[in-house]
């Protein structure tokens, strides 16, 4: 299982904002999905939260995750183009938490849009994708 | 775990055509995404299929399923509202998937528009939702 590097293709989907669905595994081996903002910090993909939350506890017990997003589709066509992002989360807590849910703000909220959160340490996910799928150009 | 009656808001959500991540766990105990058509079969949500496809063999082993989709949202909103739903998928044969498809052509690709596959025999995935989700006045 080698990482991949992101295609500029998915780099430029991934940094104009997608709602992405976060699947983690539960302790009882369940399924748990949320869906969270994301982004790029340099190559890596990552993801920024304020508390422990429950998502994170579970990568941290098992990191295997799993990333979709839909991507822009054209009216009248079968199938609609979207990501999925097999990965390993590794977390680590973080001070630019904020600044990068901060910056991702104006991407998913609106121009000149600040978060609301008071500034805090948070943690960072940064996600090693082994496995591209989905159905558009970068799918395997 | 009792099964949920789906409120009105969501039905009327899902019958609306939502493109659904549909999370089940792999036989290695990692998750497994896929982006599918949903609708509903009298009260019970479904999934329609043509092929015995991963997600279906993965149901039969392991019945834990997320179906998780976006609502819509208002531009400028922090949380974009979603829906979560966590559920027990029961696989059958059925002659009617094909049908299903066909119906859900007009709502996800266009009105008047004809499933393109040949006309066989398929899968239905019914599922007992046991806990809605995610954000909005649904979520629990």
């Amino acid at each position: 299982m080698s990482t991949l590097t992101l295609p500029n293709e998915l780099r430029d989907l991934i940094a104009a904002g997608p709602l992405v669905h976060l699947t983690t595994i539960n302790p009882d081996g369940g399924p748990q999905v949320s869906v969270v903002w994301a982004g790029l910090d340099g190559d890596d993909l990552v993801t920024a939260h304020l508390g422990r939350i429950r998502k994170l506890r579970n990568l941290e017990r098992d990191p295997r995750a799993v990333l979709s997003f839909l991507a822009p589709g054209t009216p009248g066509e079968l199938e609609h183009p979207y990501v999925t992002l097999r990965a390993r989360g590794t977390v680590v807590e973080s001070d630019r938490a904020w600044d990068l849910l901060n910056d991702w703000m104006k991407l998913y909220v609106g121009p000149g849009q600040e978060f609301p959160a008071p500034r805090t340490s948070g943690y960072l996910v940064r996600y090693e994708v082994d496995r591209i799928g989905g159905v558009g150009p970068w799918a395997e």
